[in-house]
């Protein structure tokens, strides 16, 4: 089946030159992404929610304009595979999960959601067989409605500069960077 | 001047595809990333850690092989204008930021860095050809050693069912999965 607008090997080959390797999780979260744009409305400005850092965020930056440095790509760190594509404006949209229901003819793509499987023990070109061969017929899909408010999609706002570091940061943070704030996840060696 | 191997052009062309618009934050990052990246050692599997959603991501995701899903881009909400890459294992890298003392020669890149105009007073076509005749010549870089242990990078480990919604979730979140824990920004309308 196609992956969106592409043949399944084309976006296999995409994939690899994202994200490094054509990942089941990517082949699938293609497929989930495609599913749940077709039941947009036509022509909507529509943001996207996964909830997976995952593969699932490629599949979305691969098949639509939402990233994450257009801030129209918003992840939670809930290890679900699981996603929502949604109006920019009402946050009215569709989220796809994969329903472990409707895996029943595709023993290996189930095997590997649920990991039922080791690494050395799945057969991966029967995983991709099946992913191809399945499409978008695994993908269930409910309408969502996103609470915008609690997005990151705010400007940063004027300026300031942090007194303990010297760099600019927003200054509606408060009155030290977060980096200093908080203490940042990395060190400056002597 | 070129950022990593395109001509300035020719990633701006990629911008637009990937990011919607080549916006002045994602050539300003391509020179960082580009900078960085020529200061690392050769053949150095790195990571990235960006200290902004603005724009920055999306250069490390045109300019190295580091993805938001494939965990080798890590985003922390800091609102700088710096990012750093680094070795994979050890954490040793480099930082990139652009160094307010290095504008000098160039006004409009100062003033948009800054915040100093509004955006109908800004000089876009000026902008771009600062940045273009500017090149990496306004990134400072810096040492850096980047905390691994405080980055996104387990895998999920096993699984369980959410006796909440149904769904499956790393068990390792506890007995709720996060969306049901925490309070999904996301609900089911009737």
């Amino acid at each position: 089946m196609n992956i969106g607008p592409y043949e399944f090997a084309e976006f296999k080959a995409l994939a690899v030159k994202f994200h490094g390797y054509a990942a089941p999780g990517l082949l699938i979260g293609g497929c989930m992404t495609a599913a749940a744009m077709t039941a947009l409305p036509a022509g909507v400005l529509f943001e996207a929610l996964v909830e997976t850092y995952n593969c699932l965020p490629d599949a979305v930056q691969l098949l639509t304009p939402c990233s994450t440095g257009n801030k129209r790509l918003h992840v939670v760190h809930y290890g679900k595979t699981a996603l929502s594509l949604f109006d920019k404006y009402s946050g009215r949209g569709i989220r796809a999960r994969i329903d472990p229901g409707l895996l029943g003819p595709w023993p290996e793509i189930r095997a590997w959601i649920m990991k039922e499987k080791g690494k050395e023990e799945q057969n991966e070109a029967m995983l991709e067989r099946q992913i191809d061969e399945a499409g978008t017929t695994i993908v269930a899909l409910q309408p969502v409605c996103v609470d915008l408010s609690r997005l990151n999609r705010k400007s940063d706002g004027p300026l300031a500069l942090c007194p303990h570091c010297g760099e600019s940061f927003p200054a509606a943070h408060g009155s030290l960077c977060r980096g200093c704030a908080e203490g940042a996840p990395y060190s400056f060696p002597r």
